[in-house]
């Protein structure tokens, strides 16, 4: 065996002219950018480069193999509940506006069986992050020590934690994309999702990717081929993986924002909700549900009978969150009222996620601290009649001289007219290694 | 007028779509990155970006000369000797193996009465620097200020000059560019070469576009390409701008290093010296003096009557150089001897150019220390008979475990046999606006 030894920029040369990358190289330039040995100057070089050229599947899986092992692998397969191991799973969502499903979802699982070690993550741009929206509230943390994780996913059956440690080199790299223009690319996030996914220690894993306006690919063929190559990596790497293509056209429910996000998640769990909301909770249940191999279970019976908001009571108690404190809200509120009478037409979620960004709830640079109370609220959803004058969105946040960039995001992002929508599907398929 | 905002990733998504960027963003991003606001992390990934879409003429041109106003643009047009302007003139290679030509060059230039304010630049791989080579004279320095250039240009008729503070933002970037595997780039090349030459404060300029194996682009079409887009942003800043096209097939004269080749360039001063040397130092001489209006004199002369002796010798003395000391030559050497008899057939410029980089000669970061000793001397050059066992490459170097790997570069880059290479022209071309 003779050690081979790479250099940054001929690395960075042969993904740059369309070559692809030996499993070495891949494994040298992860653990050497991990260890500050390639510089982000020379990492965000080649990632503009695997953005513009691309990579293939076997790239992607070694990818995203050296990034799970840039850190430690958990592993919760010892654990055991009443006498019998935990029936783990998890479900991952490729981002998108008002997409608050993990906060009713999580519950709807443990209420069934179900154990989740979810690692989460913080919002950039224009979606949320669920961990903001469950740090809103008052003292909810995600900062859970791995022993605590192992307990509370063994006692509670949940833990939705920082993916912290996890995968430390997608960590630098995810920091890197965002600054440098580099997000929206099929390996680069297939590998960011599926190293974070596979180092939390699930056992299954559903995801939800996202097709639509708000979505970061924009095309269905993308989503879809994005989610065909997570549930291939899944697969690799010994997970029971499916994905489902869901809508992103429009906004998920009628809130949008942090705390905003959390009371409609918990209107869900105490049986009502958007329909909407329901729907996609339920179809990703069902599919963690049949992922772990727990069969015989009804998840909309915990929707009815209280169950799943006991364990969403619990899951936030585990983790610090004091319920009986208010939500926040923002102290300041404007109001968008409908020019004419009809029918909303369309609400484009990129522009409600961009304004609900510009409010406040969400970030421009990592680190950022965001409004909790920040948000918009959604009267009228496309299909639904409307009258002239009446409160089509409000907006809230904390620091009114936001108000301006955030109608200005909206503008142009939604309509009233004569004609109802037709009717989208939200489910659009499902797929299976 | 409004103030037009622009955030890095966004300017990076619009050339990384393919787009041209418009003459504000160009200003926004140089300015920025110069002044630190965007980061190197970001610049790189926005270099990547162009090197794989590409720029259009304008975005050239503009890149061009927002980089010339990132820092100071010099101006020698008020000085005058013996009564008249100075005849401003200078000559940029896009660098080759062996290329000393700027060294017995300017003194020739200097003797028929040009005036050179030449801002020079220091190797990074496989070419040398004009700077490294000259600073192998003991003494030598090339960080003079703006008044030692001026008096020195009006004084005696040339300055080699560190580039120093002249365009400070391509200095930023070619430092990035060359960690980061951005070098080989058209419009990048272009506009860093343009934006030195144009801030340095020449009147005309004359380029030595390489072509062939030791050229930095491949292809003859590439390095046409380059040179017409050289002149034409020559043109549009007001220089009189031409280029000659030449061969790098193989390295020039038979001296390949930093001190080594000061002696060979001082063989061309006393008359003598490889033909090649001598060819091209003649015909940029010549082109140099019809760009700066200069006729009635023959260069040629100069070399015979020892009149660019003198001038290399004072150029030496004002810039602190003695050259009554030995020029330093590396202490342990390793030669190359023919396997058989025959004809060189070829000598690969790259090879050689890696080789003498190996031994010490050149940098493989910036700010590096290079070996002034170390380099190759060339005993058969192609189409030259051999006699099996005789000497065909001796190498120098201060630290011996380097021969190693300076060997394996020079492997299979020569050959000897029994077939004369066919003369390729030295001159390949000459084009101008």
């Amino acid at each position: 065996m003779t050690a081979t030894t790479f250099d940054a920029p001929t690395v960075i040369r042969i993904k740059r002219d369309g070559g692809a990358l030996s499993d070495a190289a891949i494994d040298w330039v992860i653990d050497a950018y991990t260890h500050g040995r390639v510089a982000d100057e020379q990492m965000s070089a080649l990632l503009m480069a695997i953005f513009l050229r691309g990579m293939t599947g076997a790239e992607i899986a070694r990818w995203t193999a050296a990034m799970v092992a840039s850190g430690q692998r958990m592993d919760f397969s010892h654990l055991r509940h009443d006498g019998r191991p935990l029936a783990l799973v998890d479900k991952h969502s490729t981002g998108g506006v008002g997409d608050k499903i993990t906060i009713p979802l999580v519950p709807v699982v443990m209420a069934c069986g179900g154990a989740v070690p979810q690692a989460a993550g913080r919002g950039l741009g224009h979606t949320g992050g669920t961990l903001d929206k469950l740090e809103s509230i008052p003292g909810f943390t995600a900062e859970l020590s791995r022993n605590h994780i192992r307990q509370q996913l063994r006692d509670l059956g949940a833990a939705i934690f920082a993916a912290g440690e996890l995968a430390p080199a997608d960590r630098k790299i995810y920091a890197l994309r965002d600054v440098t223009g580099t997000t929206e690319s099929l390996p680069l996030i297939a590998s960011s999702v599926m190293s974070k996914k596979i180092a939390e220690g699930t056992r299954a894993l559903v995801l939800d990717c996202k097709v639509g306006a708000g979505a970061f690919l924009k095309t269905e063929a993308e989503s879809r081929e994005l989610a065909r190559t997570m549930v291939e990596l899944g697969a690799d790497a010994g997970l029971v993986t499916r994905a489902l293509l869901t809508d992103m056209d429009t906004p998920l429910g009628r809130a949008v924002g942090n705390a905003i996000e959390v009371a409609e998640s918990m209107e869900v769990l105490a049986g009502g909700g958007p329909a909407d909301v329901v729907e996609l909770t339920l179809a990703l249940a069902a599919e963690m549900l049949d992922a772990a191999g727990l069969d015989g279970v009804d998840p909309a019976q915990t929707l009815r009978d209280g169950t799943a908001m006991d364990s969403f009571r619990e899951l936030v108690a585990a983790q610090g969150g004091d319920l009986m404190q208010p939500l926040p809200i923002g102290a300041h509120s404007e109001t968008i009222t409908a020019p004419r009478g009809g029918t909303m037409e369309h609400i484009d979620a990129m522009a409600v996620g961009l304004a609900v960004w510009r409010l406040g709830a969400g970030r421009s640079l990592p680190g950022e601290r965001v409004q909790y109370g920040a948000g918009l609220h959604i009267h009228r959803r496309p299909g639904e009649p409307v009258a002239a004058g009446e409160a089509l969105f409000t907006l809230y946040t904390e620091t009114p001289q936001r108000f301006t960039a955030a109608l200005a995001e909206l503008d142009g992002g939604w309509a009233v007219g004569d004609t109802a929508p037709a009717r989208r599907p939200l489910i659009i398929d499902r797929i299976t290694p």
